[in-house]
């Protein structure tokens, strides 16, 4: 498979969102145009970003919509279970520990961490709350996951970050402000709320709608 | 100025943020190749957005990052503040009237609205809650706002989004997962932490690191 630029494979996430939308209202077929329209996207871009894979696309009809989420999810890895595990369970923790969204797409919290001792041993949205000092014990069982959500405060995210390296954890979401230092063989993606903003800004200023308007 | 999709806008910012970084960390000039690196993005790509907008590098020595960054904000239309209104004041929203990294992009919070009448008159994060059915009273005093902040529950996403409609705003942050329905002139962007979730399932899944990662 060839290297693929990361804002090509976020773009293969809008593609399979409003792809799994359209299976989900019982949409067999989409046109690229119209898939295009619905992610904000142009038609010629989303024909060059499925050409990475393969060929989904039958001409003068358009896609299958089902099979092109298949394998937009194989490609993406995303056709599985990934267990998650949260560290911070602060307002931003707690919000992303009842986002029925993650559950819905397969993401599901398996462990949540954080350093106030009034909090651990407790639960929160069902989850026992732990020490993050003890990761390494949590992963030996069924807190184990693949990827570490970081939601802590900004002054405690190097710190959790390089335990959370030295647990063998090699993926991050990471919602602080900080540019983590972290060893090359770690994934890092940073969440940023602002850049979604601009958007509208851009909308706003210009009167051209920029934004990734649903279908209606 | 040319019509410019949706992704392009979301790349722009993108290249901003990294851009700040970059002013921030006293740096003058810098290449496509290495802005490319920071954002994850390829030096071709980011070639052709920027033309889009005019010619901001010089051949042979890269852009300047000061000029680079404040044309890009002129463009976007963040070179000055806007105010944001906050609907759901739970968790997500409590977090949200926090993030520092608002503020410092010229994002103010000048009001919040929650349904929670216990909620109602208090103060959180020094901003004082009020109902939504008082929205165009609210506006028209220091409470006005240029974007609504949706950080609601699912079931009450819809109705919050009319009546912001009807007070007069034209711009929806939506961080609910319900595809609102409103009119053509309002501008709805749609927040979506899963598919950050995404680079990373794809770096962990082929091992080629496809996250926007941060120079060291």
């Amino acid at each position: 498979m060839h290297k693929i630029p990361n804002i090509a494979v976020i773009r293969l996430a809008l593609y399979a969102k409003h792809l799994e939308m359209l299976h989900n209202d019982g949409v067999e077929l989409v046109s690229s145009v119209k898939l295009a329209k619905m992610c904000g996207a142009n038609p010629a871009q989303i024909r060059k970003d499925l050409a990475y894979f393969g060929q989904f696309g039958v001409r003068g009809v358009g896609y299958y919509v089902n099979d092109l989420l298949n394998a937009l999810k194989e490609v993406m890895g995303t056709n599985r279970t990934w267990r998650l595990g949260l560290f911070g369970v602060g307002n931003l923790g707690k919000a992303l520990l009842g986002f029925e969204q993650f559950a819905q797409r397969g993401f599901i919290f398996t462990a949540a961490f954080d350093k106030d001792i009034d909090l651990v041993g407790t639960e929160v949205q069902g989850m026992e709350i732990s020490q993050s000092e003890d990761i390494k014990e949590v992963i030996k069982g069924p807190g184990c996951f693949d990827i570490a959500v970081l939601a802590t405060g900004a002054d405690r995210a190097q710190d959790c970050a390089m335990r959370i390296v030295e647990a063998g954890i090699h993926a991050i979401l990471n919602f602080t402000p900080v540019r983590l230092v972290v060893p090359e063989n770690v994934f890092v993606e940073n969440v940023d709320f602002t850049v979604r903003l601009h958007a509208l800004c851009y909308s706003l200023t210009t009167g051209s709608d920029v934004t990734q308007r649903h279908p209606r």
